[in-house]
């Protein structure tokens, strides 16, 4: 007999966790991923926002992984599952079987029926996104510079922010710092009093999820360094060269997006049914409903937390958490044993707004202000990946904070 | 009388020390460059094989030059100039006018009469190159982790360096440090002894203007490091799939150019001699024959040592004692003084080889091995540019060198 084979689909938080989780375990396991490392997306807003690089919040799969003997690593896209033939396709024309399949394909920002929208105002998932909205950033700023009519220059100087979540206003703070604060006598055609920044959210308040009092402490936070807080506001257009915010139309040259999830339009060839955001329903266990071999975690599960009953959110510690559990239950079902349903333990949540503030909920407990920030550092370096990284990253905050300075205002990608 | 104005073309070694050297003149200074930051392109290898990251390199020109009130910066590109008019064209349509213009716009890869390799075969000039091969280089060995076809696999795992020098030398070294040392056990379908690197090289022996024994030592450096060297060898033709070096065929996926220098091409807007490798043949005072007002400098400068009657090579230390000679004759003539003619002190080259080995001659004094090394690795960090930067870099180096492994390791960009 053939050992078993197990696949796992994505290498972020969720898929990382499967496979670290399958280093003793008696089957193949291969790893299948569109990029060639993993990437620790709660910073990324950093990387855009020209405070860390890429290399600082990314780490080579096959480095973090190169001890598993019983793993394979290809940097390969799926295209379409089979799961009656269990059968993954790839892009390029490559098959592969599996006994177990594990996917953990993440979201991309959903544009609420708008998918023109995506290529003026970027999401924030990848690298690539990253770099694209650091660019976008500093060129606005070099196109400002030598535009003569002031109408014109105020539109390359306006930046809006759709979406009030953790990433909306962690990208809002970080814009405000470069845009207020960083580029200082750095232009002669304009002061950066000329500078303005627009977070727009749906909803009553910014971060949602979060106590009220925290949402009002963020929302201060922004103002105070300069940041424009639109409540209740929808948008109803994006153009090249603006945006309506219900009736008012905002001329500006950037936009960020940061509203909405939209889980892999690959999980449609499952056919299987999907929620609203695209996401796989799965059952306790997590696995889809008749086909116990399949597991669907992270982003883009669908699953009911045990406790509240609520849907659980597409945040890290939810893929993390149903990683490990997904590596678990694995080697229990190796085993022949009997597996427990997934539980989640919800530790907390918090979010940045830049200048040293932040909010955070950790074990119920409430936190502003600097020691929500000095939390909030400690917890996402320990979770970063690699010794080198932990330590750049300390030094990079330690320098931004001391110097003013952006270090990485690279526009490398040459616009003409 | 309005102010007289001087716009410098190209923020490289030649064309920053132009605009640093002019900070207390009593005139109008414009800098313009393609991109936004000043390049330190003796470590740009190291970008491309994934030592250091874009910005442990690279500079905003904005914040170097933040100081200089009479200074204004452009991102732009140079289309065409018009020396009797005395109007620079932008590739957008906009024009500027000049008094006195610095040109400083630095060289491409020289493909000898096949442009069309270029695509195959990238130069390393820019930012974008360096993350290009780096993406290049990574991608083939996760190709060939998928690859069934032996004989298909080979050619993935084959690198190919066209050029001896001091550029193309380095690559070779860290190219095999990569495929040789650092992804060992990280892939499963292949052994680091099946990666295969070649450097070709025309003439009877590398880095041809060095004192020929330290000729030998790089030759035998790179052997030990299994590089293949191949010299008195011509390149006949390059294809996607492989390079013919005289008659033999060697099937490769990845060929890096760092062969011959070509100045930019806008320079034959001017309408001068250019020599047969583009450059504007300047007298001793790197002005243009018959215009007084227009400098050349750096490696689109053609000009002659006036102690060995040869042409100046392009190199850092040329361009950046041409960037002061330009400053201070300028500053002279705006006090219509007299100009003495341009001189050149060479203090010495070196180069690494990798491994911590190095060749360099200092002030007519011969080094190799590790001394070589130490001297080119202080060297290079005094000349780059802000402290963050010559701090991180030495990090870097220390961490590369105890861990033998590579941290930026990056495919951003999705293949498909």
């Amino acid at each position: 007999m053939s050992r078993t084979k197990i696949v796992i689909i994505g290498g972020g938080f969720a898929g990382l966790n499967v496979a670290k989780g399958l280093k003793s375990a008696n089957a193949d396991v291969l790893l299948l991923d569109r990029t060639n490392h993993h990437l620790f997306q709660p910073l990324l807003y950093q990387v855009a926002t020209a405070t860390l690089s890429p290399r600082d919040i990314a780490a080579p799969l096959r480095s973090i992984l190169r001890d598993q003997p019983n793993l394979k690593i290809e940097m390969a896209e799926v295209a379409t599952i089979d799961k009656d033939h269990k059968i993954i396709h790839l892009s390029d024309g490559v098959q592969h079987t599996y006994d177990y399949l594990v996917i953990a394909v993440g979201s991309r920002h959903s544009y609420f029926g708008h998918p023109e929208w995506e290529a003026i105002a970027p999401g924030l998932k990848t690298l690539q996104d990253a770099v694209r909205i650091r660019e976008k950033i500093l060129s606005s700023l070099e196109i400002a510079e030598r535009v003569e009519d002031k109408e014109e220059q105020r539109q390359y100087l306006t930046y809006v922010i759709v979406g009030g979540g953790p990433t909306g206003v962690e990208m809002a703070g970080a814009i405000a710092e470069i845009a207020k604060k960083s580029i200082k006598d750095e232009f002669k055609t304009f002061d950066i009093s000329e500078t303005r920044i627009i977070l727009v959210e749906g909803a009553t308040r910014v971060l949602m999820p979060y106590p009220e009092k925290l949402s009002d402490i963020a929302k201060n936070n922004l103002e105070d360094m300069g940041v424009e807080v639109r409540l209740n506001s929808i948008v109803t257009d994006v153009q090249a060269d603006g945006i309506r915010i219900g009736e008012e139309w905002i001329p500006t040259k950037t936009i960020i997006w940061a509203a909405g999830n939209m889980a892999s339009p690959m999980l449609k060839t499952l056919d299987v049914p999907l929620d609203r955001m695209g996401r796989v329903e799965v059952g306790a266990d997590l696995t889809i409903n008749g086909y116990p071999d399949i597991m669907v975690i992270g982003d883009c599960s669908m699953s009911i937390n045990k406790r509240t009953h609520a849907p659980l959110p597409g945040i890290g510690p939810v893929a993390m958490q149903q990683g490990h559990y997904a590596a678990a239950a694995l080697l229990r079902r190796l085993d022949k044993k009997s597996v427990p349903s997934f539980q989640y333990f919800d530790k907390g949540t918090m979010a940045t707004i830049g200048n040293a503030r932040a909010v955070a909920v950790v074990f119920g407990l409430r936190f502003s202000g600097l020691i929500a920030w000095i939390l909030w550092s400690l917890i996402h370096v320990a979770y970063l990946i690699g010794f080198r990284n932990k330590v750049v990253v300390m030094l990079e905050w330690g320098w931004s904070m001391l110097s003013t300075k952006r270090s990485v205002r690279l526009i490398a990608h040459s616009k003409n």
